[in-house]
Parts: C-alpha cells; sequence; structure tokens
C-alpha cells in the first residue's frame, strides 16, 4: 500500500528593494513549491532572479503568485479591476517570473493568486474567470493551486486546466470545512507541534480538527505553510519533520 | 544583382494606464520591426498585449525596448544602477514582454535599449556588458539592435550575440559618423521628404550627407524612425514609400 | 437685485512624466478653481508646481484632486483601502499640493476626490468619513466640493465643514435629479452649445432639463467641465460665455 | 562657563506599505532630531503620520529626509535628474512631510537630503543648488543639515540658509577630515563603547582620532547616529548615555 503523499507550498520573494519579507533561504530547505511574488504586490527582479536560482538547485517547484498591481498595500486590498486588465496583469507576472525560472534552468510549474485576489476570485466569477483565462492563454498546461470550493477553481477545471486544493496548516477551520475568519479568536494557530499535527492528519486522512471539535474533510494535495511571521521557518521545520515521521511523501504536486 | 534590403523600426506602446504617446496603429502598418516599452519606463501589460497582437497580425517583429526602471523620467536619465541589478531588470522586461509575445503567437526577436540607457551604453562598459549578459542569458541567440561603434555592440558581438547596428533617419550626423547632439541647431531634421530621401541613401548606398555637407558612411541594417512626434506616422510613411519606390526591400532583419 | 454667482471647477494637472493629459493652460484661462492632481492618480511634482503658478497668476482657485493611489488604472477603480489608511493618503496629498501653492503664493483652498473615490463615497460611509477626516485634521476651515446628496457631503457638514455642491454642465440628469449612469445612452453631451445652455440655466434657475423632458432642480455653487477631453477647452469657453452673456458673476466659491 | 551642547539625528520612517526598516519607536526615545523619509526612497502616508505623531509627543524635532524618486533603489542610486526638476521633488516631499508634522502639531523644522543625494551633492553643483532652491523658496527659515566642506552647505550659506554640520559617530574619519569610504577597511564601527567616546569626543572637543591615528578636528552641532543595521537603538543609547554622563547637553539644534 502505497504511503500519502503531499505538497508543501509557501509563500516567497515576498521583500522589495531594500526591504526583507521572510527567510526565503529557510523556507526552500523545507518546502516543495514555492509561490514567488512576480512584482506587482513584492518582489522585485534581484529577488525573483535569486529566489528562481536557489529553488532549481533545490529541487522546488516555482509557482507564479499573481497579484493585483498594489505595492503599497502588498496586494491586501481588493482592487476592481476589470476583468481584461486583470488578465493582462497576471500575463505580466507570468512572463516575468518565467523567464527568471527559464534563466534559472526550469520553468514556472503552477499558479497561485495572492491576498486579496485570492480571496475574492473564491466568490467573485468575472475576476476568477479573468485569472483562468490569462493561465488558458499562457501555458493551458499549468496547473492552478486554490481553495477548495472556489469560483476560481470551479471555472478553471471546467476550462480544462488541472486544479490543485490546498489546506492551510495554521489556520482553524469551521465544522463546514471553510476557514474561520482571521478576524475571530482562535482562527489562526501559532503552537508549532499542534499545527504539525494537523498537518499530519490533512495529509494521511483529508481531515482535520474543525473549531467546534468536530471532525471535518479537508481535501489538500498541497498544504500551506506561512512564511511571513517570526519563527515561519522553526513551524515550516516541524510540519516537515512530522510529515516525515508519518512516512508522508513530501513531494511538489506537478511532480509526474 | 539583388536589391537593397532594410529594416523599419521604431517606439512603440510608450503609453501608461490612461496615457498614450504616438499612434502604435498607424506606425505598424509601416514599420517592420516594433521596439515595445516593457513597463519600466513606458508601457503596462495593456498596452504589451495589445501591440503584441497587432504586431504579430501584421508581421511586425516584437523587440524588446528595455530601460531603466523610470516611469517619472520615461526612462530619459541616467541611473547609476549596479550592473547586476541592471542584468536583473533586463530580464524581468524582456520575460515579461516574451509573454505578451508568445500569448500573440510569436516571441520576442531581439533586444533595443531605450533611451538614458540607449545612450549610457554607448560608452559605459560595466552597464553595457550588464545588458549583453542578461541577453546571454535569456536566449542567446537574441540580436541586439544597437548604436555602431558602441560598447554595447561591441560587447555583444565579443559574447556571441548576433549585432545589428542602426541609422537614424530624422537626425544629423557629423563628418565623422556620429549623431550630432540634440542640443545643437539642425540636429533633428523635420521635413518628411529630406528624412525620406535620407533613408532611401542610407539603405542603398549606406551613407548620409554630414551636417557638414560630406558624404559618411552609415552603415543601417535598420533604419529608425521616430513615432512620439506630431506627424511621426506621416514622417514614416514617407520614409516607407520612398523605400519601396527605390526598390529597397522591406523585412524585419530577423526574418531568416 | 444682485445677478446669480457660479464658480467653474474642472480637473487639472493630470499628466504625468512625459504624458500629458487635457490643455491646463486653455482651461485656466476658462474656470475659476482647479481640481488640481497631486500624483496618486495623476499629476507628478513638475506638473503640480506648473499648474499651481499659473493658477495663481491668474487668480484661479486651487484645490486639492485627491484620490485613490492608483497610477495605472488613473483612480477609476474602486480600492478597498481602510478608511485610517485612506485619510494618511488624503493627507499626504493635501500636503504636498499645499506646498506647491504656497510656493506659487496661495495655499490650497478646497478638497475634490478624484474618480473612483469621489462616486464611492457618495455612498460608502467609512471611506467618507475618512476623507472628512483627513479634512479636518488638515484644515478644518477648507470646504470640499462633491455631489449633492452624498455621504460624504453630509458627514462634512455633519463634522463641521464647509461644503460645496456641484452640477456637472455636460451630464444627464435623471428626474430624481440624478445623474445617469455613463454606460446609458444620451449619459454624455457633446454639443457645446446645449451644455453651455445647461449651464446657464443651472447657474440662473437651478434646474436642468431632466432626461425624460421634466424639469429638476439641480442646486449648483459651481458647474464643473471636463479637461481631459477632445475640445474640451471649446465647451469650457461655450459655457463660460454664454454665462457672462447671461450676466452670471464667474468667481471661485472660496472667494470672500 | 556652559557645557557643550549637541544635537543626536537618525534616519526614520523608512519602512514602506507592509516592510519594516528600523525600530523608529526605540530611536525616538534617544534622539533629538528625526530624519523622516518622505515617500519618494521609502516612507508611505502611514508610516510618516506615525513617526510624526511620534516625534512631536517626545519632542523631537522632525526633519524632511528628501530623496531622489527612487523607491526600489531606496534612494542609493544616483540619478542624472535635471535641476529644475530635482527642485520639484523636493518640493512635494517637504510639503507632503509638512502636512503630516502640522497635522501632528509641529511643523518641519530642517532638510537633511539622504543617501545618493547627500552624496552627490556634496561635490554636484547643479543638483546642490537645486535642493537649495526648493528649501528658499519652501522656507528660507528652514535649516539644511549636511556634511562640512560639501557645495549643498556651500551654496545654501551663500543663498542665506542656516546651515548645519553633522559627523557621522560610527564612520571612521581620515586624517584630512573626511569619511573613509565604505569600501575600505575599518570604515564603519560597529562597538558600542567606541562609538560612544567617540561621540563624547566630537562633542565636547570637536575632534575625532582619525583612522592613521592622529587627531582631527570635526565641526558637529549635530551627530548622526545609524537607525537600520541591527542593535543600532542599543548604539544610539550607549551614545546618549555617554554624552549625558559627559554633561554634554541634548537638544535639537533647531532649538532656540
Amino acid at each position: 500500500m502505497p504511503g500519502a503523499v503531499v505538497d508543501l507550498n509557501a509563500d516567497l520573494g515576498e521583500g522589495f528593494g531594500s526591504w526583507t519579507c521572510g527567510d526565503d533561504e529557510g523556507l526552500l530547505a523545507v518546502i516543495t513549491s514555492a509561490n514567488v511574488a512576480c512584482g506587482c504586490h513584492a518582489g522585485d527582479p534581484r529577488i525573483m532572479r535569486r529566489v528562481c536560482d536557489l529553488a532549481v538547485e533545490r529541487g522546488v517547484a516555482i509557482g507564479a503568485q499573481v497579484s493585483y498591481r498594489d505595492l503599497a498595500g502588498f496586494g491586501r486590498r481588493f482592487m476592481d479591476v476589470a476583468p481584461a486588465e486583470l488578465t493582462d496583469d497576471v500575463l505580466y507576472q507570468l512572463g516575468a517570473l518565467d523567464g527568471f525560472a527559464r534563466v534559472a534552468g526550469d520553468r514556472v510549474r503552477y499558479v497561485k493568486p495572492h491576498g486579496a485576489l485570492y480571496n475574492t476570485i473564491v466568490r467573485h466569477e468575472a475576476q476568477a474567470a479573468a485569472v483562468v483565462d490569462a493561465v488558458l492563454r499562457y501555458d493551458a498546461a499549468l496547473p492552478v493551486l486554490g481553495l477548495p470550493g472556489s469560483a476560481f477553481l470551479r471555472l478553471a477545471e471546467a476550462a480544462g486546466l488541472v486544479t490543485v486544493v490546498e489546506a492551510f496548516t495554521d489556520r482553524a477551520y469551521t465544522a463546514a470545512g471553510e476557514l474561520v475568519s482571521r478576524g475571530e479568536p482562535g482562527a489562526v494557530l501559532h503552537d508549532a507541534a499542534a499545527i504539525a499535527e494537523r498537518a499530519v492528519r490533512m495529509a494521511v486522512s483529508a481531515e482535520v480538527l474543525a473549531i467546534d471539535g468536530s471532525t471535518v474533510a479537508v481535501p489538500a494535495r498541497s498544504l500551506c505553510v506561512h512564511g511571513d511571521t517570526p519563527g515561519a521557518v522553526e513551524v515550516a521545520r516541524a510540519v516537515r519533520a512530522a510529515l516525515e515521521a508519518a512516512d508522508v511523501a513530501l513531494q511538489p504536486f506537478t511532480a509526474r
């Protein structure tokens, strides 16, 4: 009987100019897929090049972490961008990152929207369709990574794209399998051991203990670990160690 | 005996957001190579996409018009960018434009630096080498378009890149074959008929009448026409008509 | 019996870098209040300085045309900016423009939000309150210019600010006195004579012919003429000439 | 006999959006003058407002840390900006910061150029004159803070501005009283005790031990401590404690 297989993804390359964000190098030693910022909410050519070089060196898959064009807001604010413009913004970011990925000897392997765009296209059909359209036009073989049940993944699947669902190791879930809003108490977990235990259960049994104590199913081909909080690398290491101890194989979902 | 062959290049896609610059569509009906702005001095995803789509439709070769990162200054101000950073800035622009070119069904066919970067790397060895390095890493088969005698073309050639020289149809030349500085009287020509006549002589005889009345050699596989001045399209049309009347074949230098 | 008095306002200084937008100098010879872009949706230090200098020279009142921070979208896209951040964005723009106004010998005399922000705070209470808060903190004596019936003017008035209502000379109105949406047929008028005639009726009788042929009241201490369309200056001149012919006095609403 | 008096200045507010830089709050408890970034190389409206509010609360003088417009390069790259444009860029920054300073209950008290601009106008007469021109136009009573012997201070003085010289507590000096270039060994000191001892000698005797062991005069009405390095606050605290132990009075040079 083959064991469980899971991917570990995290947001990387989210500094800008002289400003840093998180420990890219530390995370690249732990994760299997890197969501690399493309210069619209964070990231600049130097950072993109360095992260791509390191990712290829370590066998980590490079994904395009596409975003609204909002450096001042880190892509965390909804913008009412016309769908056609959003498609072009995503294409710009995809192309730019792919250039660095190719220079590093690989290429962009998947797409994961960032921040407010990620959250918006859970329900906003027109913007979700615009992101799908960009991926289709760029390379219809590129998988998209997103939230189970989102409009984005539904439209992507309908358009023939490969869709990959993710779960969040450090976020609380409702009994209905949805994320507890960040504003609510207990929404974000901080204890590395608890997070690691949840990760194992997600990977092995595709379920998690909901905030009300019930058990809820969470499909997850990929587990998202956060990179920009203090101690992020330690938590990610704990998650990886626990998965390995449970005989869960860690590999990019893009691996053949 | 085969007749003369020449390429006509112009800067395109130099609007930004709601601001326009020049008549991209008009020029695309006249030129054979489009130097497309990549978002650092001008150009945005919408404009890049539209210009690439139209260029491919009309058989115009797409070139990356790479620049310093200076939207407020339109890339016209020297910036003392570290060479390694300049290489990455160029790679970013190349990748982003190539994405749109590929979506349109073609790809970036050559590289031509813009504005202050173009002028700087006539002599600035370190920045010239940085641009060469970017092209080499991105695609060593990409030709570079530049000024005869420039450090840029010299280093590009030494690195094994294909180099293509251009002449300026509306600029006065010194007896030594150099451009008369823009500040000096008579440096820029405005009369369409005179410009067209010079273009034919450049294409057929590889020479031009210098500002002192002497005849000077100007090698030119490509002729640059300007796109951002009033009447630019009319001048470009006059140049093209005169070349065709003189049996000069117009085709991209990238054509095989 | 004193005659009618009205102010003519228009958006100015909406170029950026090498890109131009409208005929600032032409409009400054016609209007009495200039809504000057402050660098967030358009405008840069050079343009702001020049417009302020010319405005003071011609006795035109300088208003801060504050906006979302969205140069690529010209401030025309709703952004879900947190109210506290919006307050600070408005303060930044107010201070920057006031610097140029003071260097020119005057100061910022009023505030008028731009584009998507203008439209949003017709109903969005939290963002409307954020703009009001910025004006209050900067200078509680600064009037705000806006749409009659908007949340913005209601909250501004409640906070003790001077509020000034404007009408749009080239926009169709419903029988209820609201603007016909831009998407609908007949929403925007283009005929200079018709626009001028409406302007006179607005100034003299505070009413306008609605799109259904009925007469509707439109309070208007200021009339907005558009600056960024072709022929904008000609229309503005026609409006001014018609107002003067009807003995309507033209002066900034900020005049004492 | 009155004791020595000195000012302690540091760069503050140099984060941007979600990115942080240094410990603004920690430094504000130590320094007497804050060089506040104005949004061109770093700083944004939220940061500017917060730093101004805290500075006023703690009696720290607010200075405008004006820069080239280069967020991606943190203002550390020379830009060949035309003098007239540089004047306007400086005015923009001055006005924007002054807005926040006034909202906080004070106003901008002095001007100190940042990074590459600071270094450039040590010798670049045209750019130095452009900065002087901006200060003169904005408020001829505003002091400028700079390097002894610089073109900037010389031109500022000739124009009638108040000039204030600063010394660097953690930088090595040559026997000629110039800064040792950062690239050279020993150019930057890191030991808090050594830095504090030098600060006292600068404040009390206006001299410092040069890198060759000789004693050299360094006039310094203000001492610059760095804010963006790890341990910066600890070093600043050590400097302040040593100055206080030596009975040196610490107060803004702008105090009357």
